[in-house]
Order: structure tokens, then C-alpha cells, then sequence
């Protein structure tokens, strides 16, 4: 079995009942997420033996964030246990023309404040066959970032892919700072996620006739994207998802590969959204297990974006579907009909 | 008053909350359901005196099955207390592109294990105007199956009329077993209902141009089918659904009514998705109520397909809907304005 | 700060959870709700200064009723406790082609029930500059509308603006009763605000080409109704709302309003609905906003719309939402893009 | 099998979910409850032909009560349809030193306004043995007390046994007029329940040594008010409960019964309270089927003190216990171990 | 109207539901609650003109805290919004043998950081009549602790009365800096307040035979606690609260007042717990009522008493008991019968 | 770390929500449980190496019934998937004088239907220390009976140390069929534990002056079963819990260990009620853990005894407590004060 790891931060993610306004609200649904997270349980449901990097506080709410990857199955013996607490993330639940809202209360967490001491990779790398992270970690603090740095040397060096999720995250550092950070770590990387926005936010590489927040994507923009990020960073592939907002309750849903020199656009989906924190992340694991597993890149990139599609009807930021379902609906069955 | 006797299995209905998987739920909503009992709460929500035939185990479990066919009106005086279990489904609800699932546990049921001894027809059908059963009823165990037909024989004698709901499990037996038993059971049977899927399934009757997991219903071809299942069995009258699933979240919903060698053809409905479990069943109680009622058959199909039109919007198996409201969208209100 | 001063009923809101019908419910979500009390929650959502006039009992579900409009920022300094009861309106939520279903048991109540000596208008008034009621407050009790009519007066002589939405409740009192009064009250209003039907249920003005339970509005017909409102009554603007409702689970939303012999018509959206109750109150709170922080006409009805459009995804009758998130959607962006 | 009438209002029950308090709470829990409809569901869950009789809204909320007795069993088909509202109440559930608090809003209820003609009491006590009011009955307005009157009047004709729950309301009406009309109906009853207040609050009548707010209730004193009323009204028994209110949290309860002259106690149960409302209705309903099945006198004020004190452990106002349970306790395991 | 200023921190609570553990919660249940805060909602309750005083973060969690107290009419307008982050504290709620659990994440909260700049006391104390703040605010940080005293000196200087709960918490500084820091504060307090363990914590003070894990408290000994206490900060009255821990279920309640070199011991409760949080802070608010109304020490520390114990039977930190409820406790009606 | 190994079945557990009666649900917390898995992971929660060895069906119940083992780290590499169904109980809350209830519908479960095939003993105990198993196992039918001996004679041979509970369930087999086969496994046994009936249900071996239902526990006389048990079996070490039953609220708990022909009673615990099933398993656990950490007799049982008392505050079948906190009750701090 492949084994996978990844790198990142968990969150507690406080989420108001349903469409309820954070000021509404009287309960918050208390679960956990986070780019690289997301990635290791989608994983794990996938089959493949994967384990989460990172360091939580050693108290119960600690614990209740590493038990909610063990319960699926998530290999977690190589989180470090201290630090002064778990970042926090609360999600508000948009509907229609009201967006969905994420309220951030991450600074000074453990993993942010986390030590090169804290990481062994010999150790945790050892019979890896895939390295994961996103553009989230480095973020967290120069510290991580170094850390970041010290495991893809340590991966590169021992032959384990390495992929990477762009994710710019305005709220954490500048574009400048992430453009700088994020060219020196994208030289170790094989395979390269992107949204619509992240190559121009970080690289500031764009594609004409696209304008996200009027919802619409040219997919065919994208080609010329995605080749520039592959000969900057000598990528073996670049995958980049394409989302068309019509409004928080309706999206569409697609994706493209760049891989080999040839482009691969997935057909594209019509989703009613139930929950569409972490659609990114199921593309990338959608993405690493068809890799792992040997998939045609039109396959993969099919594959990737089935399984992200079925994300948007989970609840949580976890991608709580199997190989199978995912194979089934890439395969065309999309009808939703009742499987008894 | 007329009044209709139903008989077939009632199950326990374990459901996570909301959109959450099987894998996710802390929590089942409890409900009870199965086709005949849907049909059973559906009528006496119609107004007629409507009861349910079955037998539950005495325990506490079986007497909240009963009594949630009280709470509506059905009469349950004919069902039988004894046996050692109840049988269950649980049901995942899907969306978007991912489909419900559901998980049967029904074997060794109180019903499925039920012998002749325990239903005495003559008294049960003592004053009644019809009787409903479906193809899940026979499929439970040879036993039921028997019971069905000594139940049929008796009411062909004494000119109860009698519908069936073909309705296919193939998880509880084989096409072939199917094809046999339900033969011999439908030469007794005035109306047959079945869905896109049923007549092929159980007699290999089916229309060209329609492909179920491709969301495409061929509504002319089925004029055929269902003259050829009239033909067969001497029918009065054949009734077909017709589902477009456009996702597990929408579907179009119409239906067609074959009856004096002619074919009537309902509207269809764009039907946003609350809970589609049981909408055969609200179709076929729309379809009875309307023939015990006296309306004509373009009348009969337009209310049975708006009965169940309604349905999809209502939480649990029980279509929850007065004769009133079914005849206010059936004359065409579907606009869904706030009624003060 | 600007200070507008509401007068009406504030009701308990019973409303089983999701979709379940009232005769599936073992519990109720208790809000509470009311024409003016909406406007009033939005506009001190919106930063004004906003006080809510009214009477309520002195018992704890009177005191819950104040609370949750102090919640809010609402000024309740001037609500009259007293009285036996309040109103209450059960809610059943409707989808698809299942409309809403609104109960109500608001007779007897303690404002229905209040008199002149309850209101000081003269103090109630200190510092105001604008009065909004609606259509139901008058109709609530011959009372009522009496005081109704002395706050109005005293507004005029003491140049505040008033606003009046139509608002017309077939189960309050009669067509003819209405046209009476609010004809007579109708004289002191500056902006009056209507839905497609309450201009003609009031006061006999329709436009042609129009059906709301087909779901289609002549937004340009509406032209003519509201010009003649405005010079029967020499108001300074006229809003009309234009919902066309496709079900009870999507609608079209658009206005229009008529300002100085010009209209101008806003854009429309297609509105997925998760809670429509109080749209038209939103709307009354918005185009008050707008006239109080000197917006032109155009903006103005814009602003009003993406106000009412945003309560369409918000659960409970107040709106809840600020001046910066109205302005964001107005501008353009309905994309409901995650913002973080 | 016997059948026991009772008539009186049943009301909708709304309270905060747990310990909250109602300015607190944003849910209420929707039940249904009224004395003697209390007691129609506890006969029908010991088994015997219960039917309760009132008037109820023809609304979904009038359904949904009829709804919560059918669904235990009870007969409801001499239940009118009509009138304007149902009577509520809110109920608090106090702990520890803070008591629970009831809140009625039952003016102007459909039973309240209910009239003469709305009753056949020929039909109604066709095959009866037994009719239970309580003293909130007449209470509700004068044409209901006249109804009252009237139903004993068939009954003692028609030798119908007539028992009475003294049950004094001070929010309904005041101690002379209670005392008025409860002298007149008392003469037709044939068995009398009373509380440790009741008595004295409605006839004057008390017994030495007892402070209900001191928590002390002096058991050997009631003996005298038991004779004193049983010979005011010549009644065959008179039953009083003992409640001890240590706090909100614990009781102690019991009773004595007073029968033939002679005097039974009941012993003492040490109880742990879940819900007490409907404690009083519970016991009479423990009375009636004791006297019914044959029990002697101290059998009998065992299994009422039983029942009732088993009620105090079920959520809601009715007691939900099989006369097997209570058997079971009044024969002495009140240890309550795991039953398996 | 007496008003009153509460100055501290005012934190997000997030609490499991029910008993469940943290690591067993996929929901918490999200309120507010802080020492003073706490006084703030429950002096609003008793009818007080309450204000609370503090930095809460500007966005949506931040206006729910605010909101939270405006609710219960709480004076809010000098509240500062900025900072980064509201402080948390998670709550699992013990029972029987199994203790309460507090998680503190309330490092760099806004309030923590807070300036000098942000308060303007001179603006603040406008018509204040009493100052009331605990050992946790100087706790905070430095700069907290240098506004505290830049507000007692205020205070001081315009004769408001100050109040000062010790309320020791060893996570937020030591004993050593504790004394230091509260050992200045303590000399501008009128009333303080300790329990059995803070004046020992704080300053060492201590008395025999009191050992509060073994759940034994020796009221007579902290007679000469407090009697130290005062003469040490030339206090007007100190009162000492006494819990006796039977386990997590269940405790005594009872406290002294040293008030003009006299004791005075208040009666003890038996309370069952619902939840204890906030028990000292409603102990606090009663005795600052009561010396506010001009209660005698006697009926003083009576008030304060039942106050707190009342509020040990009611969810969440804030005490939501009238002064009229407080009353009749104090008065001796501990019985918990229903109030009808 | 010590490896432990525990072999049976793991059940689904549906149970109403709070002390709603089976009749009044409409929901079932869904959580899993059984007399291994419970020790299994308690054991885990102790931080020892435990794993858990059964048979569960495929489906995604089987899946969540493995999740909730995994999530608080029970190894459940050994767990075989497949087979028809998985166990179910069903659990109604009692209180005060109203006892719990347990419906079974356990039979055919994967479990209770495997065969020898499914599991190799050899593999599954390589590095064990610790083999238990209870008296339900063997009796769920006489193929588990076979495993579980075939289990024994392979632990027996390896040195592994076997612990049983007796656990006697009339439900499952008749106490002649039970002492069969109990009386050939217990000869591979070491440590047995027992409740105070299943010494007597199984091997007839009784102590006078106790009565179960009576809430007597005569702790004396079990020293005499106590060392019959050790006799007849050669074991190390017996030991008996000791539950007094006041109500289903409020129970003592103590137990005694009969270990080098010593007697150890500990000490006895007041308990109030959260959750008590699982009591006996947390029990076994808590001596499990003392005895491979190294614990005197005397410590260990009253760290078993701490363990469990702490069980009956938890909901759910699992004992959520950790190493730490049972030493801290057995050192004496039962007072439940909060721990910040």
C-alpha cells in the first residue's frame, strides 16, 4: 500500500447550524479541518495508508482533533503533542447571494509555533512515498516554512514526490512574501494544485477572459497558465480546478491537467452545494491517488474532479467518499438515483 | 367511507441527520416505513378509512411502529404482535451528484417469518373496497409470498379491487424468482403501478430510447410497456412513473396512465428534493384515492402525480399530505406562494 | 445618527425545524416577528438609530420578545408592557411545490388590545425623522388604527417622513374595511411601499398581463399602478416589490420604484430560498436606508433589493445583515464566493 | 373491555428544551397536555377503551393534538372541530430551588368557547363505564360548566361511575366561584381526587400541621378532610396525594385514599424528578384503572402512588408507563436496575 | 436608576452537550460569559442601569458577545471594538465523582492587549454609582492592570463605590504577582469578595480545619479571614463564599458577610446542579444589589446568597434570576413548586 | 507498552435522547458498544496497546461500529469485515424509580455467524500480554463458543494472561447451557470477574443476605463466592462488584478482589447516574490496567473501582476517562470541584 504524507495544520472549525448567521448563532458544529488534513483522511478513505505531520496542544481538544483522523483511519503517531493552542477557524454557511463567510483565530497556535526540534523527517518519511502540503503551511510562520523547506530537501533527496496546493491565503502573509517563500519551495515540487486565483495571487501569472467574481472561467485561458508554472518550476504536471460560482448555492466544477506536454480538461459538473469547504483539497487527494495508483492523466484528472465534486454534498471539510463511489460517478453516474 | 387494507412489511427507518453520511452520524431521526404502510398513511391522510395489515415483535420498538401509523388515522387493529425483530433500512440521504443510499436489515422480520395462521382475510377484509399490496411483500419469504396469494384469492372472490406496486429489490430476490411468483400474484390484480425500471426488471418488458442512469425517460415508449403488462395480466389499468434524475437534488416527476386502451400522459414537475423515499408509494395512493373517488382517468393521473410530486418535499416515507392540497397543485398552483 | 421610529406588532414565531410539516413537529424554533419589528431590526443592522413601538405583555414570553430586538441594537424603551397575550404565527416552511403555510393566533393581543393612554407620541417621537407601519398594524383593531392615525398626524405637523407598506392580510379584516382606513391613513404618507397584489386588494389597482400563481409579473405594468398610487395619494415615491414564484424553494426578485414622475427597475435575481418570511419588510428597511443616507433613486431601489434578496438566505423574519454586505451585492458581486 | 370518557382541554405545551429558562430558549419542545387528557392517554397505555373529548381547531395545530392521543391509542373520533385557537401553555422546568414555572395562554380556546351544541352526550357515552373531568373543566368559561353539568347529569342517569380531579386554577377563576360550581358538580361524582391545596382552596377545607411551601405535608391530617368531603358529597372515595417538595429536583410523594370509611396510605417514594407536570392526572388515572380492573382499596392507592410516581420519571404531560410497569413498582422493585 | 461599571474580559464559552466529554462533542453549545460580565447581566436582571466595559474583537464573534449582553439589557455603548481574537474558554460540565473541566485559550484576546488609549474613564463613570471588577482582569497583562488602576483611582477620587471579587486563577499569573499586583488594587475596594481558597492564594491567608478537596468548610474559621482581610485594606465589608463539593452533582451553598466588625453567616443551601459557572459572579451581583437597594448585612448577605444559589440551577454563565425571584427564595420558599 | 487483546461483539446502540420512553422518540443516538470492546477501549484510553478482535458486516454501519473504535485508538487491524448484519440494542434511560430497558436484536449478527476460518489466533496474539473475553461471547452462539476456546487453549499455551467476566445473559442461553460451557472456559482463565448475580446465574454459588432487588448488598458474604469462584478454577484472582441500587438516579458502588487468598474491599462510591451501562466492562478495564502496571492488590481494586465510578458519570458505553484522572478519584478527590 502507497503510503502518503502530509504536512500542515488542523483546525478546529466552529461552524453555526445550517444557514444560521454567526450572530444567530447558539451551537457551533465542532469538527476539524485543514488543507493537508483534508488531503490525509480523503486518502485514507481512498485506501492508502496515510499519515498527517503536524504538532496540537496536548490538552482534550488536542486529542479531539487527532482522534477525528484516527476515526477514519488517518495515520496520526507523528503529530507532536504541546504547544498553547489549536488555531481556529469559524465558518459561516453562505446560501444563494450571500457568501459563505471564515472567520480565522489561528495566530500562535502549536503548529505555528512549532520547532525544527519537533520533526524527525528520516523517521517520518521513512517507506513514504508522497509528500503533501500546501501554501497554507509556510504561511503559518517563518519557522514552519523553514520546516517546509528542511522536508521537501529531505523528500527530494530520497526520490518521494512531492505535490503542492498553492493555496494563497491573503490573511497570513503578503503576495510578495509568498512569491518569495513560494519560488524557492515550488523548486522541489513535482506536482503543482492551483485555483483560478492562486497563480496570479502568488506568480502573478494570469489568464485573459476571466473574472472570477462576475463567475465566469475561461478554461482555455487556463492552458497557457499552467504551462508557465510547469517551465518556472520544472513541474511534471499542473493541475488547476475551475470553479464557476453562480451563487453559494450553485456552483460548476471542473478541471484541468497539464501533464507531459499535452492538456486535459474534465467535463464539468453542476453542483448544489452543501458543503463546499475543502472542495480544493479533495482535488488534490483525488489528484495524488491517481497518480499513486497509476491512472492515465485523463483518467486522473477525471477521477480528481469527480471525487472533488462529491465533496460539495459532504458535510465538513473531510471528503468522506470511497475509491469506488468516486470511479462510479467519473464513470458517468450522476443521476443521484437511490443505490439500495 | 371506503376503505382500504394494505399489507406488507414496516420498518424502522434509521436516517443521520441532515446530508451527513453513514460514517459521519452521531444521531438516527426514527421513523418507520415501507410501501404499503406509505400507502396506508397517505389515504388516511386522504380522508378514507385506511389499514394496515402486518406483524410487528411486541416489544416496545414494534409498538412505536404501530403507533406511528395511529398518530395518521390508519387503523391497526389487524396488525399482529409476535415475532422476534423488526426489520430496518438505513438511509443516507444524497445530493447533488451523490446518490442515497440505503442499507436494508430485514431478514428474520416478525413479517418475513409471519405464517398463515396469523391473518385471518376474511376478517380483515370485512367491509373493504380495495386492497394494495407491493412486489416487496411476496419477496420477504416464501411464506408471505403464499399469504399474499391466499389474501388475493379472497379478495378477487369477494370484488375487493386490487392494486399492486411491482417494485423491484433485488436484494431480496432474483429476477427469475420475481418473474414466477409475481406472475401468478398479478392475475389477480385490477392495477399495476410500476416505475421505469419495474416491468423490465420483473417480466423484461421494456422501451426503447430510455436510460435510467443517463436521466433520459422515454415517456412515448412506455405507452407500449404498459399496454403489453394490460395485455398480459388482463389489467384495467397500468400506471408508470416516470423519473428524470437529473441529481440527487433534482428531479422532473410524471407519470403515465394506460385505461380503456387509452394512454394518459400527466405534467411534469421540476421537483427541488426534500426527501424522495416513498414517492412510488404517495403516487400510488394518490392513484387508488382517485379511483375510489371517481375521478377520471386524466383527473386520476394528474392528482396521483401531483400526491407525489408533494411528496418529495416532505420529510420520512409518510407523504403527509391532505386531498386538498394535492387538488390545489393538481389544478395548477405550483408556485409554492406563502398560504396565510 | 438618523432615528426612525416603527410601530406594530412583534408575534412569537413557532416554526418546526427544516421542512417538517406542523403535523410532524415535536418541536418549534421560537422566534419572533413582525412587519415593523423587521424593519426594525434591519435598519439597526444597517447602523441607524432605530426604536420599535408596541405593546406586549409583562410576562417572561413578552420579556423574550423585547430581548430579542435589545439583541439586536433595537431601542425598546418604548414598548408598553401589559396586556394578556402575545400574537403568535405557527410557520410551516415550504419547498418545491409545497408552499409555506402560515397559522396564525395573533387576536386578543396585548397591542391589538392597547389603547391611546399606552402611547406617548409626543416623547416617542423626540429626535425622530422618519415613521414606518404597515397595512396589518391598523387592521390589528379599531384601536389600533386610531393610534395609528395620531401618530401619523403628529408626524406630519412635526415634518417626519412616513413610510407605510400595504401589506394587506385577508384574514385581518375585509377588502372594503382596508380601502377605508388606509385610504384615510394613506393622506400622511410620504413612501409607500406594495407588493404585485396588495395595490389591488387595497385599493382595486392593477396592471394587466400579470398572474402571481403562474408566476409571471409585468414589471412594466406595474408602471401605471404606482403612478396611480402616487397621485391618489400626492406621495413622493412609490415602491413596488415584483416576486415571481417559480416554487417555494426559487424565486425571481426584482423592484421597481417610482420617484419624481421617473421609475427606475432594478435587477432581478434568481433567489434559492432558505427562508422568504419578512423579504418584503427587508425590502421597506432597505429603500428607508437608502433614502435616509441620501442615495439617488437608482442606487436606492438596488440597494433595496440586494437588502430583501440577502433576507432570502437568512433564516428567521429579521434581517440580518449590514449596510457593507447590501452595498457588496448591489455593486455586483452575487458570485458567493467563500470570503475569508 | 372498559371504557372510560374524559373531557376537558388539551393544550399545546411549549417548553424550553432542558433547564432553560424561557428568555433563554430559541426552541420550545411541542407536546400536547391537559388534565384529562392526561388521563385518557394513561388509561389507553394500561389498556383499557380510553376516549377523550373537547373541542380543537380545525387548523394543523388542532390536528397535531388530536394527533399526539391518537397516536398512544385513544379514541378521538368524538373530538369536535372548530373555533378559533387552541389554548397554550408554556411551561419552565425549574431544578433545585428554582421552581418550574407555567405560563397559560388559554383564553378564547375553541373548548372554552365551545357550546351545547357541540356535544351529544347519548352518542358520546354509548358503552361507557366511567367519565373523569377535572375541576379546570368548568373553570374554563360558564357555557363549558353548563356542559359539565349536563354530561354528569346523563352519566348519573345512565349509572356511569363519575370520578373528579379537584384540581383549583386561581388564574381561572376565584375561590368562590369555584367553590359554587364545583358544590353543584360534585354532587353526581362518585370518587373525588384532591391535592394537599385543593381541598382547602376550593371548600375550606384543610387539615392541621401542613405547609406546602415548608415542604411538610402531615398524612394523618388529611384523614379528616378526606371524611369531611366524603360526606359533604356523599362520595364513594376520596383520594388525596401527598407531596412532599423537598426542592424542584426531589419529591417525595404518596397518598391516602379513603374508602368505605376506611383509610389507606400509600407508601412513600424518594423521587428523582424528570417531569412532574401531569403527576396529579397520572395518579387519577392509576385510580380509575384500579377501581375498574377490581383492585381492592389498598391495591388500588398502591398502584395509583405507583404510577404516578413512575410518572415523574417520562418527559411530557403524559404518563407513559404499561400497567405491568406500575405492577411491578407498587409490588416493591423501585430499585430500578437495567431491565434486559 | 443606580448604575453600576463592570470592567474585565468577556470570553466565547464553548461547552460540550450535556455530560458529554470534550473529546465525545461534535457540537458545542456557544455562549459568553466572564467574571464581570457576568455581574453586568445579572445586576441588568435585578433592574439595574448595568454597564460592562471592555475590548472585544470587530468581528462577528465579537458582535455576538456584545449582542449577548444587550440581549439581556446590559449597557454595552463602551464596549471598544478592535484587537485580534475574543478569548475562549471550552467547559465540560462534570457530574457525580467526575469533576468540571476549564480549558483557557485566552491569550492575546483583545481585551488583553488592550491600551490605555482605548478607555476614557472620565466618559466611562459619567453618573456611576459602583465599580465592580475581579482578580482575573489585572491578571490579563500588564497594561490591563494599569488601566484597573488608573479606573480605581478614578473610582477613588469621585467616590463610587468599588467592589472586587479575588477570584485567583493560577493559569494567569502567580501567587507572588498576584499579591503584588492585587495588594495595590485591594487598597481603592470598598467590598470585597473572596472564596475558600482565593484569600489563601492571594494572601495567604488562611483558616484551620477547612480542606476543600475533602469538600469540608469551616464557616467559623473564615470569620477571622475576613475579619484580616479587612483590616489589611481597610475594607468596609468583606464577604466570603462557602462551598462545600459533595461531588459535581451536588453542593452546600452558603457565605458570610463582615460588615462594621459584625459577622453575619447566611442560611446553606442543598443545591443540585445544572451548572455551576458563574456562581461566585452571582453572588458578587446580589451583594452589590443589595448594598445598591440599601438592604441591611443580614438581609444583604441573605440576597446574595439565594441569588447564587439560584443561579447554580441555570445553564450558562450569566444568572437570568429577577430580584423578585431572589426575594422569595431568600424569604424562605426553597420548596420548587410549581409556579402557576 | 503491554498489548491486550479482546475478542466479541461490538453492537450498535440506539438510544432515545435524554429520558424520552422508546415510544416517544423520534431520534436514537447512534453509538456502539459491547462487554470487549468497552475494556478495549478503556484500555486504550489508559494508554495501553489494545486491540479488539471481531466480525462486523462490510456496510458503512460496520464501518462507523471500526471508526468508533479507531477514533480513541483500539487497534482494529484484526477485526474481520463481513457477514450479514451487525448487532443491535437498544437502550431506554431510566430514572428514579423507573428502570432502564434493553431490547436486544442481536442473532445472526456477523459475529454470533463466524467460523473458525475468520480468525488465526496465531497472528492475532504475536506480542500479547492480555487476553479477555465475558460470558457473552461464547454464548452468542456455539461456533463463538468454539473460537473463543480455541482462543483460550493458543493463550493458555503462550503464557498470555486470560481474564473473564462472567456477564450472565438470560436472553442468550439458559444458565445450564451458560454453566456448560462457562465451566470448561474458566479453566483457561486467571482473573474472573463478576457481578453480585452471575456467580449464582452460572455456577449456582449465592451469598446469604443479599437481595439484588431489595438494593442490598451483603459485601461479606461474597467473600465466600469469591473464593468458591477461585477454587473451583484455580484462578489468580477474582473479583466482585458490588452495586447497591437505590433508583435508576442514584446507585453505591464498590467491589472486593480475592487475590493470594487475600480479601481487598475498596471503598464505596455515592453515584450519581449519567450513563451506567458499561459500568461492569470499565470495571475490568480499570483491574486489567492495575495489574499489568504493576499495582498491589489493594490499589488495584480500587483503581478499578475509581474507573468505574467514573463510567457511570460518561454517556455512552465507553469509558472516556483517562490513567490520570482515575488515580486522582482513587487518591480521595471526589469532590468534584471544577478543574481549571
Amino acid at each position: 500500500m502507497k503510503r502518503v504524507i502530509t504536512f500542515g495544520e488542523l483546525m478546529l472549525r466552529l461552524a453555526p447550524e445550517g444557514y444560521l448567521r454567526f450572530v444567530q448563532a447558539e451551537k457551533f458544529g465542532a469538527t476539524f479541518g485543514g488543507g493537508e488534513a483534508n488531503v490525509a483522511v480523503s486518502l485514507a478513505n481512498f485506501g492508502l495508508d496515510s499519515a498527517f505531520v503536524s504538532k496540537l496542544p496536548g490538552n482534550e481538544i488536542g486529542q479531539a482533533a487527532v482522534n477525528s483522523l484516527r476515526r477514519y483511519g488517518v495515520d496520526t503517531s507523528e503529530i507532536v503533542r504541546g504547544g498553547n493552542r489549536i488555531g481556529i477557524y469559524y465558518l459561516e454557511k453562505g446560501a444563494s447571494q450571500r457568501p459563505s463567510k471564515v472567520i480565522y483565530d489561528r495566530q500562535f497556535s502549536a503548529i505555528a509555533e512549532a520547532t525544527h526540534e519537533d520533526f524527525g523527517w528520516e523517521k517520518i518519511f521513512d517507506g513514504a512515498d508522497w509528500f503533501h502540503f500546501t501554501g497554507i503551511t509556510p504561511a503559518l510562520s517563518d519557522n514552519v516554512a523553514d520546516i517546509c523547506l528542511e522536508a521537501l530537501k529531505y523528500a527530494k533527496k530520497n526520490n518521494i514526490t512531492v505535490s503542492c496546493d498553492l493555496n494563497y491565503r491573503k490573511k497570513l502573509w503578503s503576495r510578495e512574501k509568498a512569491r518569495s517563500v513560494m519560488g524557492e519551495l515550488c523548486r522541489y515540487v513535482d506536482v503543482l494544485i492551483a485555483n483560478e486565483e492562486d497563480a496570479n495571487d502568488v506568480f502573478g501569472i494570469s489568464s485573459k477572459g476571466t473574472s472570477v467574481t462576475e463567475g465566469k472561467v475561461n478554461a482555455e485561458g487556463y492552458r497557457e497558465v499552467a504551462k508557465k508554472l510547469a517551465d518556472m518550476f520544472s513541474l511534471k504536471a499542473v493541475a488547476i480546478t475551475l470553479r464557476t460560482s453562480i451563487s453559494a448555492s450553485d456552483n460548476k466544477w471542473a478541471a484541468m491537467l497539464y501533464y507531459g506536454e499535452e492538456y486535459y480538461l474534465s467535463k464539468s459538473y453542476d453542483v448544489h452545494i452543501v458543503d463546499r469547504v475543502g472542495g480544493g483539497d479533495s482535488f488534490g487527494a483525488g489528484l495524488i491517488y491517481s497518480f499513486l495508483s497509476g491512472k492515465e492523466p485523463a483518467e486522473a484528472i477525471e477521477f480528481a474532479v469527480a471525487a472533488s465534486c462529491l465533496k460539495h454534498s459532504i458535510e465538513g471539510d473531510y471528503n468522506m467518499v470511497t475509491a469506488d463511489e468516486v470511479e462510479k460517478l467519473a464513470l458517468g453516474d450522476g443521476s443521484g438515483r437511490v443505490q439500495r
